[in-house]
């Protein structure tokens, strides 16, 4: 029986006309038991939970299409992440990948997010006892008007580009890498006026403004084996910059020295110490099915290391993962933070990846 | 060529570095047309429409590591589950199963949402005609401050515990399994005061207030073969109280009768009348391709059965699935429910499983 | 080990009691650069970005049950489709297929937008660029109180019936082929009043509003190869009427040559110039890998070509799609579209199926 139009379009819909392409469904469920200072025991993750799609099509000649998209949830709720994010806000991107690099559009983390979690002792994870999202970081994505998107809507993640480009090249002479991410000016959702040196009345950045500059990132890595090290700069729409050196160190296959420095600077959104300094050691060592994570940092949130009105942040951390599989592991941590008050935070739970 | 840091980070995010597990996609598409009383033709469900993901790892010597997502739809207008309820409204669960029995963590049906549904002819199905949110939970779950979440967003689902822990036994004797769900006292995401036994300014539980008790729900069944029971009990964390008895038969493999008595007691945040009762009957009769359901059953809001100003309410049910395969089925069902009001409601359409 | 009943509920949930069912995981990315008259470089969306989950059942004796669901998103952002959309904006149907033709239930685009986009030169794609969302529809989905689903929540597409069966017919005599689309009175979701030819007091629709009429929309398709036709007529709920006639002609197999000419009529809402014409021609040419896009049309807001002060859209559309392989393109494309005010609208990016 031939096929007409719409039987052809409604046969499209059911099956694909071209090949089926082998996509990759994978993720993470992280859940566990959490006790912190101030508050009764909670049920909660340590690391991002995901859920992605994603698939590499040949194309010949060493030309490869590629894309990803990554739901993030919380599994304690079973919501979106933080409730109101995006859907994919793990990332949403697609590209192409060739002898030139890596070559993609859309929303995910910045060339320095990306690269910076190889340098910190907990890998990036979001968890009270990581590093990542307030020391590494120099409290670049805590405060507002700091942050990779700090035109996106309230309550985004703070280490990601919306409408951006995102480049890595090849591994150049078997060491280096570079990886840039360029984004555009637009207005990501924000619906909150960032009021920066202006005043309530007239905000340096209305609800809805768009950015001062173009946004970029990029970092460069080097990698020979036991050694590796970073070097990172970026800055996001409203002029915010911010910069980072890190290094990694293996003496052993079983050891990894982690070290890294950080500054942001908000001089174009802050009237009063509008510099922050941050550094942090850490390691990995690797015993039997076992994994000791350890690290201790210190966030400075002025140039004026001297100041005593302005205080200093102290972590210290210390964490085991006991690992079932190469997927799944168990895992114990536990944070003492010194702030103008003192945070203590333990948890106990199960990663698995799929 | 040799990968750098970012260039693995890139691969790893391409190409899992683990082996690709199994993950299984399930689900359950329904939808067909609707009348009842006072309402034009409308299109809607019968049961629960859902998206899933879900997959089990062998991490050898009998134990396994399991998760599932499960994503809730309607099919006629294409939102999440009610607009606006959490995305794995189903359940977003991960954990481990042994000889032990399987333990749980993150959110979904309590051990008594979850054994209950098989002493009920539509299976827990959320259509007027079934009588699980209703009868067979005695009002439990469609009560403000009742409920398994009562601390949870409005309009979220009542069968369910978020923040909790879930624990199944294995079968004990050939016969017996444990079934526990024990959560915190956490808020999981309530932005409305429950006034309780309270005032409007001094409610009872203000928005976001934390539970007053830990909330656990227990089910101990039985099952011989023919005969089956079960003995549940739950608390919700604002110390409603409910317990069920429920029983079934089968005489001949195609017939199934079932009977179910239950009561809650929302003593602590109701003055008066706090307690209601419930009990229903039902059967499932396999024909042929068809299978035909039945039940009738009643409902008290108060402990005084006397009282003649407290309205009962009597539902009877009929309904018919016609199976085209074992994964798909036609219906046709009709109920009338008396209570202060009477409800007419007729239904019919298709059910797909995939 | 036998197992007991909730022992049973949770091996089901984990293993189908059914076959495994074959889902196919389908989508699209597209992202690109994009100038417009009066804004800086933006990135976002050519075509609609998709992913989506289908499948199809074999019931034997030539009957088929058939589901699909399609999640559609902003590349750009990570976000939902317009943030607001429904979770599965694509489609959410289910049905069965056999010698009598398809009929499904829930919500999908109607059979008119169903069946036109096949005489439209960017398939119907929503860039500025392509003609179906304005020109080819005479304006029918982006006035508020026309479009498909009027009485849907604000935001939501125009192009869709929600609580709607979907019927297509077989191909009749190798040729022609009907479908046909009818919906409930059922208000879709709207929270807003919709005036029309009533006052801001008194609404013709207030918001939660039923429709005043059961929507429909049929189509009317004709195929022999080379030509190909389609006569389509809808009313929505609100009792706005179209209806369009197009043609296409392959005088080569590298040509294609459409056609296509509509009418809206809004007289059950609006009291002034309630129709809307306009007409469209266009070309795809297909040239070694690539294919040039062409077309241009005229929208007229009125019944009365001759009113000077009723402000006729013309817009001229030229794009070209460089291929990769069957399932990515690069692309470029440019539009001037002039109207009160005159667009000029450029683009680049890429087009990825999966």
């Amino acid at each position: 029986m031939k096929k007409s139009l719409v039987a052809l379009a409604l046969t499209g819909a059911v099956f694909s006309a071209y090949a089926q392409s082998s996509v990759v469904i994978y993720g993470t469920l992280d859940d566990g038991i959490i006790k912190r200072t101030g508050t009764t025991v909670q049920e909660g993750k340590r690391d991002n939970n995901k859920l992605g799609f994603k698939g590499v099509e040949d194309l010949g000649s060493g030309l490869k299409a590629l894309f990803q998209l990554e739901i993030r949830f919380e599994p304690d709720t079973g919501t979106i992440e933080s409730v109101t994010r995006p859907l994919f806000q793990g990332q949403s991107r697609v590209g192409l990948q060739g002898s030139f690099g890596t070559l993609r559009l859309g929303r995910g983390l910045t060339a320095f997010q990306e690269s910076i979690t190889a340098f910190e002792p907990w890998s990036g994870m979001p968890t009270p006892a990581g590093f990542q999202t307030d020391l590494q970081v120099a409290g670049y994505v805590s405060t507002f008007g700091s942050g990779s998107d700090p035109l996106g809507p309230t309550g985004n993640s703070g280490n990601r580009f919306a409408n951006s480009a995102f480049y890595n090249s090849p591994v150049l002479g078997n060491i280096f890498q570079i990886n840039t991410t360029v984004g555009t000016k637009e207005n990501d959702g924000s619906t909150v006026a960032l009021i920066g040196r202006g005043t309530a009345a007239a905000p340096q950045f209305p609800a809805g403004a768009m950015g001062s500059v173009v946004p970029y990132s990029v970092s460069v890595t080097a990698d020979n084996g036991p050694a590796a090290m970073m070097l990172a700069y970026e800055r996001n729409e409203v002029d915010t910059k911010f910069w980072s050196v890190a290094a990694s160190f293996k003496p052993l296959n079983e050891l990894k020295l982690m070290a890294s420095y950080q500054q942001q600077d908000q001089t174009e959104t802050v009237l009063t110490n509008p510099k922050t300094k941050a550094w942090l050691i850490g390691v990995n060592y690797s015993i039997g099915v076992g994994k000791i994570l350890a690290g201790y940092g210190q966030k400075r949130p002025d140039n004026d290391f001297d100041n005593p009105a302005l205080v200093k942040t102290k972590q210290t951390s210390l964490g085991y993962e006991y690992n079932l599989s190469p997927r799944t592991y168990l895992y114990l941590e536990g944070t003492n933070k010194r702030m103008a008050t003192t945070l203590n935070y333990y948890a106990m739970g199960i990663h698995h990846n799929f």
